[in-house]
């Protein structure tokens, strides 16, 4: 049995699944409307379902017969928190970059001075 | 062939991966370095290195010979920034939990008033 956080990064790395995310961000949908956009059987779509229920990224109502799924973004929570500990790294870097930046510009200033002179 | 963002959380979804990601974090580290504190082998570590390097998440120097690894955390915020539409579901859904509480804890002093007196 893989780890939650491990389940729930496998079951974003697919496209299809995050772009069922997306449209269940607007709001509840079924099966059906899920399918629609898509280039894929219903089956597949199931299967996309199943996998994302799993990971706890969306629920399915038991109730109602067209078992609409709904968007649970709290399990995305704990990407966001493995995620923030290596945020200053690319911020480092893009301050490394930012500041690499300046200093060539500032010598290009440099340059055009000499030619003005 | 997967898109990038699939293809990096593909990568990021394996405990062992996190823990090399982790440990590279620190500094660079050669392939025997990463073996140490997992209990597999060296070919294993050099499939899961082969994976983050193919994701982008690390580099390995050609010219050393023992090339050393190196963590590439640009490539995560690819991840942060697909993240970063969802964040206000769970402050939202946070938010709702709290105000649900606060009002639980209201009606619980109240119950509390209307036994004293």
């Amino acid at each position: 049995m893989p780890d939650p956080l491990s389940t729930t990064l496998a079951a974003l790395a697919d496209p299809t699944r995050r772009a069922i995310l997306a449209r269940l961000s607007e709001g509840e949908a079924t099966v059906n409307e899920l399918a629609k956009p898509f280039e894929i059987s219903l089956p597949a779509v199931s299967r996309h379902l199943k996998v994302l229920e799993r990971a706890g990224l969306i629920s399915r109502s038991r109730e109602a017969q067209w078992r609409p799924c709904k968007l649970q973004a709290q399990n995305l929570r704990a990407v966001d928190d493995w995620l923030s500990f290596y945020r200053r790294f690319w911020d480092e870097s893009f301050e490394r970059m930012a500041a690499y930046i300046n200093e060539l510009s500032q010598g290009d200033g440099d340059e055009r001075t000499k030619k003005r002179r």
